[in-house]
């Protein structure tokens, strides 16, 4: 910000603290490795920074193949000034339990890591510590970090090889994550601005509020994509905060808003939704193009368009 | 066309002979009773006159609260140079039983008639001369006629009241039809050139090619209107004339082309059938406006195309 | 068929006079050929004639791949005593010139036939006998009989080839159909009873008023096809008779009502729009079966229907 | 109830620990105030001890009008042995502040609660204690027993008016939720045995895995409520923890499975996914009838199930 070369002198933020698969997913940010890194506390603290022009772009888990959306991410991104997504990293989960140098397995009785890292490790410790007790903490390598000061109330902690490695914490076990290939995803968010180019295996994120005044809301959207042959792959619904009931659908569809069939189904979902939002188009982080028939593709809807013009006069 | 005044000069055409339903039609359209008006004998030759730029529009019958659809103006309307409605007009429906002035009732054996006209008029028959023989003709005006002559094949004919009046013929029986309230569908059509102006109560006529290559397309159809609020009120199937379950849907919706949802349906529909026709945006002989909801509303696709302009930069 | 009891000692019925392509299509039903078979003038005496135990069935064109349904028998069959069609037969339809024998074609200006007969062939006519004037017929056949007497205002007649052979007229030209490959479906229509077995390869047919109290209702009544994975090979609308805009459906649908997909979309049907008929379950021409996905199968919906058995105890 | 054998003998268990909203819920079942009553330790445990017989029932929050749905208590109803939701109880969200009596708010820096506590009062810690830092605890109850003990890493708790009334701690400032009117859904669930009887306000849940082989599954499951008329009012994607973009839908409808329209619909759906677990129908706790069409009332099902059985003969 004091610098003349604009954002790109700002630094990156992340859900913290350092170590975290969130971290991870940040180097792998083209130009992110040698950039200023700064670790945010949650999610809505990282937007925040980004909202006041205090860093470039956050990177937060969005999804988690376990877990499913991560709701504090979902939200944080679907209210307050307008953000865009501005790429995906898809991670791996591995987790290892880790402890001071002096400590062996037989040792431990207590166990520090967020409760879904302790969630995903159920079958490990019922089989190797079935009496170790779970001391939350706000991440898994918040945990770790307390094992390298004095008072913690527990003797390992379970989190991120990454962790082990920053900390030299010893590796009491590796690999004790329950699901083999367990994935999360993560999300670079930064402010308004240039969409980022169209790859032909983009993806289109948005929040659509359920329209409450009438029955049937629901397949009045999804028909809002069918109609123009826009395939989904990721539809979560998320309370409103305000009434039971009342949702806003945190979707991923295939495509790019400058494909005409994204474009399309944008303008009839903001008539069917107007406080629909538009959360950022993308390159997909697998790269998988998807398969567009002919009549959804972007000639035929230049085409279409040019016909009725003709006939408009 | 090669006069000063253009299509003004030319005449009117419409489905002969005279005295016909077509003709009262005709005669509804602002102008037309004082113009030229050449009858022709089927849709067809009517419209290949407008084609040819020998007439400027010809009133056609399109629709028949009993008999339904006519299938020979769907098809000549559909196929070959294209053409548009430009006006409807509904006109009851009742026949009168005529005869030459010396013919009484229970002289009657033969009776000639269009087969239309003899369906609609079998419970009179059967009340009042159940042995009376059916000779088919090709319009009622045409078997009345042929009563002014000498030779014909029956003494009476099922015909409209026009008939009686323009040919002298005396009245048997008058309101012999089956169904009361029956009324018959017309529409003039006539070359491509300016559009009717919208009136806020007013029709499209469409004809759709079913795409034959996929299960679903008329759902598919469907849900191009559905998605934009257009509301159908006519749909018939026709066969396209080459495979049996090959067909072309003749469709009338609410509104008019520059009602940005049917603009925007139609755009949709080009994409799923691209041989699609449009045949005209013209105001509803009913005058009856539809509801539309505020979604569906001019203003609501404006919104949404400037806010996606906007997203698009 | 020559026993004193039951149905077998009646006639069948088709649609006359003798040597129409109806007749033929007769012949092709197993036993028919030996059996006493009458004409009848039209589709509803026809049907008058099974309703009434005097014929034990009719065969009835119902759809023509140029001019579509035929209105007379979709109308005769939707409304009056139920009856089910019991079997169908597709017949190609090919059209020759027949005249007397001291009549060549240079003699022929006026040509008597079924106004159906006569659009089919008018490329025939305009590339042979451009001058030569329409003389309509209640059916091909009548117009050919009519050239074995006196008095006939014609000199020739178009028919089908059965008719010439039937007659002995010579045959001025044949195959002078416009479109090669036409074909004719018909149905033989008998009284309800025993249904006909499943082969694997059926069709059933339907009448289906559109509820005219909700918009919507159209795509209502596909949905409960395509919630049950019946697909739909004919769709077309008949008016009511009473208003514009009131119609019956006229379907064919994949499959046999013996089927759990089809006796389930029934039922939804039934439901949505109460007075819809049920026209007959029975197998296809062509012999074609239908694609079924393993989730429409009869073992899906017998396993579902046991599952929710259990549920209720 | 008092005898010494059977179900009713077996205490109730819950989320526990004593004095959260989820024992609150629980009081309002009938009978469970004066049963014996067993926390649980978390959604899992409850239901194990439901699944082991060891208890006859737990009461378990299952969605948020904040947070949305619980996804602890939804993966562990929709997975393992089967369960049934007996009863559902909404119960308003308030929180309080508590402390040992020697503590002012001033002295005040660091506060023990269950993150979704501490995300529920931003607002109130912003204007009051902007400097408080957050310490997670298991439960908002588990944070305020701490406090009666020695060595808590926090001065006060944020819980429940219960949670204040139990322990007696003082309660530094009540009604501190951000959102004034936020409420609780909690489901009770047994094991499946007799279904509760319809009372005319019913709610079904179901836990759906969504087909994964073909697009648009999720439609064709909307299609089968939709086909019965059958209203949704809560829809949520879990993720089946295999795969990203792998989800069961958890989702409440209108109505008993002894109610046709959702029995019916039940048995479409086993057939699109046949692994979807019934998870009850139960009285819902606003007692709000929902609205049925006639054509979707038990008696247009009973009809439409005899007119098919009579065609079947």
């Amino acid at each position: 910000m004091n610098t003349a070369t604009g954002t790109s002198a700002l630094p990156y933020t992340f859900l913290g603290p350092e170590g975290t698969f969130t971290e991870s997913a940040l180097l792998m940010v083209p130009g992110a490795a040698s950039a200023e890194r700064v670790p945010s506390t949650n999610a809505a603290d990282a937007l925040a920074r980004v909202r006041a022009g205090r860093a470039r772009a956050a990177m937060l888990p969005i999804e988690n193949s376990i877990e499913g959306g991560v709701p504090a991410t979902l939200d944080a991104i679907s209210n307050g000034v307008e953000l865009r997504i501005l790429h995906e990293v898809v991670v791996p989960v591995s987790f290892v339990l880790v402890a001071p140098a002096d400590v062996s397995l037989q040792d431990v009785t207590h166990v520090g890591t967020h409760p879904h890292a302790w969630a995903q490790t159920r079958n490990w410790f019922q089989d190797h510590l079935p009496d170790a007790v779970h001391v939350p903490a706000n991440s898994t390598a918040a945990a770790a970090h307390q094992l390298l000061g004095a008072g913690a109330a527990f003797q390992a902690a379970v989190c991120a090889p990454l962790v082990a490695e920053q900390t030299g914490l010893s590796v009491l076990a590796a690999g004790i994550e329950d699901n083999i290939g367990a994935v999360t995803r993560f999300v670079l968010v930064g402010p308004p601005g240039e969409l980022p180019e169209p790859t032909g295996a983009d993806k289109t994120t948005l929040a659509i509020p359920l329209p409450e005044d009438r029955p049937g809301a629901l397949m009045e959207i999804l028909e809002q994509f069918a109609s123009r042959g826009v395939n989904l792959n990721r539809i979560e619904s998320r309370p409103t905060g305000q009434f039971l009931g009342h949702y806003i659908f945190s979707v991923d569809v295939d495509g790019h808003i400058r494909d005409a069939r994204v474009a399309d189904a944008l303008r009839g979902l903001h008539r069917v939704s107007p406080e629909m939002r538009f959360l950022g188009s993308y390159p997909r982080a697998d790269q998988q193009p998807p398969l567009i028939r002919e009549h959804n593709a972007d000639a035929a809807f230049d085409e279409a368009a040019a016909w009725v013009g003709t006939l408009l006069g």
